[in-house]
């Protein structure tokens, strides 16, 4: 179950918006927040990036600027949310200890001063400098009633900054090394490192996984990858901690970034924040993901993203601390960094607000105030256009707001799912270091569930591996080589109905094959073993039946033995493809889009889940007793009473016709 | 109004070949000479890169077997014109000074000796010893009447080297940048520095604005684009200064690859110089042009070329210092550098030599006389084989010398224009730097406009930001986002219809958004603003409509807001998208092709401009009362005394009917 | 004529597998031998990759486990194949002495530790360690009886090993080049350095080829590749040296890759061999040849590789020596290497099993016996899974055992061709370094010709230059620039009909342009002297006319003057393409398959050689009076008494339908 919403000091759903007081003459700040407070926004995020106006020599500190701007917004009952700044070193910190600087992994070369997050997770001396700057603006700021919070850095491991192959990383991954397996014998047996003669004699030669003549060894990868993880999880909480001794009332929050492109153990980030933000851009995210794989999905939600996959985040997002969370910021018009850059259709900036509210976000803050004139980032749409004339997305805003005015009377409790998908970032891990086929990424398995799901009209939560599964009907687990006993006790504390995806168990924690096989842990609970795996090239499918009708297998297809249990799905020849046991399911394939529906629905209607398959275009969402839909499409839809529109719904917003890219709003018990 | 021509010494249009005594025995110069005359040729370009020749070691110079060179083409009554070595630097002198080496701005990795082009235009090193080596052959050949003039370096910033991240030229960007901005305060403004806490203390703090974690800052990027512009301006114009002191009677010029390729001001670095030549190989050149994105026009033109993109060099060109200009390479054969190197079809040699005398080429030179036996260019045509047979290009160039002594009783004055297409290498910075949508260039936005208006049968004149633009019927601005107030002045000067394409108006100097939003200083004339961009993926278009004809919007669509002026063209749901106000239009988006020709057709005719719809194939260009003809297509075009023939037409050259890759030339009054 | 097998101390054909006891606990190998034995295995390669066991510091040596594993096999009637380590220098020898690493040669960095064959070939320190190495190994195995033979190293240059840009190389390299040239004005001359002043002072100032500007001297190249295999040979010969001063009725073989991954003359590496093996992966081998460019085929033959990929490198194999060789590593599953890694279909394990001995093989054996457990090859099947149970391919094993006992009463001797498909280093090098046109590529030629040749149902030997050609109807040398007098002299010494492909004889050996233009040395013999070279886009073929047949023309067109000779085939405009002068041919361009198969039947019926066109998935090949036929097809296919089936067969295994990957062999007078 969800916990409740973490509104961050209101009482009800908020507006907010990105603003850097610093980019513009002071005497526009007095408008500037004049105009926040009329369009009926909440609450400002100020200071991120200000590094180099805070402290522009060593130990030389000017607040004024800043006192003076919290001072003008609070002057319109704005409240701030305050940012540390240590995504961007400045120049002098560089000059004084270039050893902070990262390293690219694939070239060695160094990642230098010239942009943003140019630090090395690694480096004690970044550490202990991050640490200062954010010891000082809390001790400042900590006690001050008008600002509400904190954002820690921005948008960690963005740019791919995960990993580093600096001097301080390799020092530091020795001293990892031995601190987890104490003694070189024990590292060497648990890497395998006797194959290829790449057995170590001490922990100061054991080198970063990179630059190697063929791959390196995926059990040193997977524990660089840990390390690395969790070297940012060491620098994150430093700031945290250096923050929290210093606050009062306030709480703490960091802006997401897509979770896989984290590389990190999300819920552990999250662990030291009061609630986690997410910043949202539909559109380049979905060309990205989208944009060279399948061109026409991506032409078709071109100006809208896809259905899905926003909300995928945002349902990651509520599952991180399991309760309400933010849109730190949210896409206003077009960005500047995706391949194309198309405008969002009329309509989808306050239907992605609404989304992100009916997913579980208390607050969606808009990124930018005011269109940059200056810098990397002057072709990203804000509210105010650099002339201050307002840009597309205010009337949508102000729509919103409306939408927000009529909300305000509904309890609006987080979403409630009957669905867990459970994820870690180590199935990401293995998938990256040990792809085996071409197009084959956790991530996009993932994915493909929740898509499935969706199109069902069911509410997924998207869970931890170690998260209690007691209330739920059905407990997916689409990709995790490395399955937990802690996962598996939870398994057994629920009567869910269990469905693993193709490659769970296959792997030890230690990148090994377990001693019983693929499934590994998982074969008591399905009398199943994995004989071999294959891969087909992304351009083959091949028929799969189910239920006397065929699907298409693809990409991932695992042979099996089965013992004692069912077999009900066949690849060609009749070899078992999905095999069950009881409550539990093994789906050895990766499939098309039509069989995990077809099976996910069969599963839940056997749950007596509720499920209505919804077109392309429209989702659901509900919060309570009040639902919202969207239409994410061009042609207007028409909700059914009989079919995904209750009999006593009683409309809030809109009607039962959901016109082209907009969205109604129910209450019913 | 184009200048004179510039024959260079000669007193009409003549032919030329580039010629390497030094790769072949003595014994065999007398008979090249001999048959170099026979053939019909006039001028001979030597000393290309024969720098160890010249000067096997330091001080230690060999000028005798140049002097034999000399002697034996004089005899043949053939003119000289003399190459400065400077683009292939000894290795005794790299070895004596490695910090003349390049560096790769992408992974900072010195560009080492071993082919041609390794110096870095900011080692002051190499400066140096250019200007030592120009001098020392001006003292010695510069008073000589046997040569003509002096061509300098060989393809400046060929094989991208007009940028580096060398030692020294990141020593020399800090002396630039304080040069340029003059206090460190105001640099960061310039740049808008505060974004990311870029801000530098120091001018010695610089770093250029490569190898950073994510995009740098592109102000940055811009500064250091114009700093590499000066850079080889200064190297280039200290080499003919070092010629200038010493020759008497000859001229400097210097032989061009595509403009855009310099990543230069062309028309800066054609100053110091007499004439312009330029390097024409249209194959591999519209291979690299249309081969990825556009293979049907690439197979359709594999053997000839497309129609426009030489001439659209040719009118560069001509450009430049508005005036004649020479042709010092052409393309005689199959070369060695595209990624497939298919056979001119037969007649292309004729075709491409006498089209860009038409264009307004006075001489034409081909490249090479002889076919290399060893090295890199092994596989590239001369007009003799290695082995002194003659090659396909040898009775083309026969049947040119024909045409020439028809057309030496003919006045040839330079092309006149009634359309100029306004062009400046800050166009193409700014879509190189923030580009914003995948196949948004600046060079294909222009190229796009000129071959609509060549479809049209008209002739343009390419001309600089800061030309008389009084004469002209029809300016086009196409892609000009930092628009100069020179310009401005120039289009008030004269009363031409005025076209602006997208983007125009975009960016200050510094590349920042102007105080009044795009179209900035140019709003007044058109009483309109840019609301935002919008990129669409390159696989998208969109209906657009003008004159009640539908027409496909593309690439780059800007929304606008319109004061008082006309909206003469529509996106969908009657957003504006064409303005006008008076003679000045704005263009909000790229287009189809037919859109151009349909709006250029239209503007050309309201001011009673002649235009003819050409067939896909066929095109013409006028010098005076003469006009060429020419046929790229497959099969036979007829003229047509109604349209694109004039009625009093007397033929010079051929008939009505263009053969299959000919020509025809008549005379009109 | 090609001699006999040697089947490495068995007398009849046997089957092997790659064993790494080093990976088990000691406690499985007694159950390991046993069960090889059961299957009907009869050696086993060990030792491979196994220094860090063998020496896990310096001088300090552990024989005992391989002692103890050696007499486990022994005791099972197992013979041995013992490796030399050298693949795998452990981390205490890098460590002591980093300069063995090579570099890499486009970016010049290190390729370090952490997987396998980071070794330079120029180092002298690490041949000394590599000699040292294999004499201690020689020492104590060379007289054991359990071992009947070496392979040497793993896979020479594979993962681009074969060039490398460290210090060690670059000295090695200008020692090389004054040992070849003498002095440096003959290496200027040879390489016309004077082109582009590219002239060396000294030797010691030769640079390697890399890291120029733009491409490097193609001769400089050539003499870089030409150092870089004597190199290898240099490495390979000593470590063979090694071996043989210890050993006593013990031979030595290497394990190859594919012959052109190798980047080295393969004939001259196999000279210290006593017979040739080959790693055969068919399905990763053929998506990479075929998965970019002819992605139908990759899918039709995604689960058994191309009908003729494989056969090619197994004849490569069987030419290297002319003789009998090995598959040392033969494929039983999925492998985890490819882009995608599908299932052999069922039957293919065998099918190739016997091809590989149809086609030369005494002696097969499987890679690996138990799937690895850990580290980079976990997802690489084996005979048994990691928990010990049987992968598919060990019931596929079985029946080839079967099979082999019913072949061991008859008479095997090497295969026997009429026809010889000339190959040389030299023309690989060539086509890598002056590719000229996109998609030319010289072991692409040459599998072109091999494959046509054998749809025509006959068998083919691929011998070097410098063969024997005495004995063959048909000689075909499909590419090979540089021809030499010893071919032309065996040409001459064989009444064979000659067949030379495009750019034969195009080049000297220094890589210059003949004196004489193209065909060079092969002019005498053919009358006719190539004008030019086009090169085509490889989505363009144009007709070709031969035999009033029209066929394509691609990639590759030579226009060509034609002397006493007769004209074949002619392009458009019926100019010549084939040319004919008595028994010898010229073909100038790249064509079609269907041409290639009808010329070459042409020549064959002629030499009545007699041919049959088999269907696109059916094989045949011959061991004296046996024949094997092989069905790579999904459907079955019935073998013809009138065509591809002789009338007096008798069948041994299987009959006239060839079922689905299956395959019947049958004696024949």
């Amino acid at each position: 179950m969800t916990e409740q919403s973490f509104m961050g000091g209101f009482s009800q759903l908020a507006l907010g918006v990105c603003y850097y007081p610093e980019h513009w003459p002071e005497e526009d700040w007095v408008e500037d927040a004049a105009q926040m407070r009329a369009l009926g926004l909440r609450c400002v995020r100020i200071g991120e990036f200000a590094w180099s106006r805070l402290e522009p020599q060593r130990d030389q500190f000017d607040f004024g600027w800043l006192d003076r701007a919290i001072a003008t917004l609070a002057a319109e009952d704005l409240k701030v949310v305050l940012c540390t700044p240590t995504a961007t070193p400045p120049k002098w910190l560089i000059d004084e200890c270039p050893e902070i600087l990262p390293g690219d992994p694939a070239s060695g070369h160094v990642r230098g001063f010239g942009s943003r997050r140019h630090y090395d997770f690694s480096s004690t001396v970044y550490r202990e400098e991050a640490v200062r700057i954010c010891s000082v603006l809390a001790q400042r700021y900590g006690n001050d009633a008008r600002i509400i919070g904190w954002q820690t850095d921005n948008e960690l491991c963005c740019h791919d900054t995960a990993h580093s192959r600096s001097t301080a990383a390799g020092q530091a991954f020795q001293l990892w090394c031995e601190s987890r397996y104490g003694n070189i014998d024990d590292l060497n047996t648990a890497w395998g490192n006797v194959f290829w003669s790449m057995e170590y004699l001490s922990f100061d030669s054991i080198e970063l996984p990179f630059g190697a003549v063929t791959e390196t060894n995926p059990a040193h990868q997977m524990a660089y990858r840990r390390f690395a993880s969790e070297q940012i999880l060491r620098f994150h909480n430093a700031c945290c901690s250096a923050l929290e001794e210093h606050i009062q009332n306030q709480w703490i929050t960091h802006n997401f970034i897509p979770m896989k492109d984290t590389q990190t153990d999300c819920f552990a980030l999250a662990a030291p924040l009061d609630f986690v933000s997410y910043d949202s851009y539909p559109l380049g995210r979905s060309e990205f993901l989208l944009g060279r794989d399948e061109p026409e999905l991506a032409r078709r939600y071109m100006r809208t993203g896809h259905p899905d996959y926003t909300a995928f985040y945002l349902d990651q997002c509520r599952g991180l601390k399991n309760r309400g969370f933010w849109i730190m910021e949210q896409q206003p018009g077009p960005v500047n960094w995706a391949p194309s850059n198309p405008r969002p259709a009329p309509g989808m900036v306050a239907l992605w607000t609404l989304e992100a509210i009916a997913h579980g976000a208390d607050v969606v803050s808009f990124f930018r105030w005011r269109q940059a004139k200056f810098a990397q980032e002057q072709m990203h749409a804000g509210l105010l256009r650099p002339d201050r004339s307002q840009s597309d997305a205010w009337h949508e805003i102000e729509d919103v707001v409306r939408v927000l005015n009529i909300l305000k009377e509904e309890s609006l409790p987080q979403p409630q799912a009957q669905v867990a998908l459970v994820t870690d970032v180590s199935a990401q891990w293995v998938s990256d270091i040990e792809q085996q086929g071409q197009g084959v990424e956790a991530h996009r398995v993932t994915f493909q569930f929740y898509r499935a799901l969706r199109r069902l009209n069911v509410a997924v939560d998207i869970v931890s591996h170690s998260a209690d599964l007691s209330h739920y009907a059905l407990v997916i687990v689409a990709s995790m080589p490395i399955v937990s006993e802690t996962l598996l006790e939870a398994c057994e504390q629920s009567d869910a109905t269990l469905l693993f995806g193709p490659r769970c168990g296959a792997k030890t924690p230690e990148f090994q094959i377990p001693p019983n096989r693929a499934p590994g842990l998982l074969e008591p609970w399905l009398n199943v073993k994995v004989n071999s795996v294959e891969t087909l090239r992304p351009d083959v499918t091949e028929p799969f039946e189910y239920q006397d009708q065929v699907f298409q297998s693809r990409l991932w297809c695992e042979d099996l033995t089965v013992a004692d249990a069912t077999v009900a799905a066949y690849y060609q020849q009749s070899r078992p493809a999905l095999v069950r046991k009881g409550r539990c399911l093994y789906l050895a394939t990766l499939t098309d889009d039509a069989f995990l529906r077809q099976l996910l629905g069969d599963l839940l209607k056997e749950r007596e889940v509720v499920i209505c398959e919804l077109p392309e275009d429209v989702r659901t969402m509900t919060r309570g007793s009040v639902t919202f839909a969207f239409n994410y499409g061009a042609t207007a839809y028409t909700l059914n009473r009989l079919s995904d529109l209750p009999l006593n719904a009683e409309f809030l917003v809109g009607d039962a016709v959901l016109a082209p890219r907009g969205f109604s709003i129910w209450r019913s018990e």
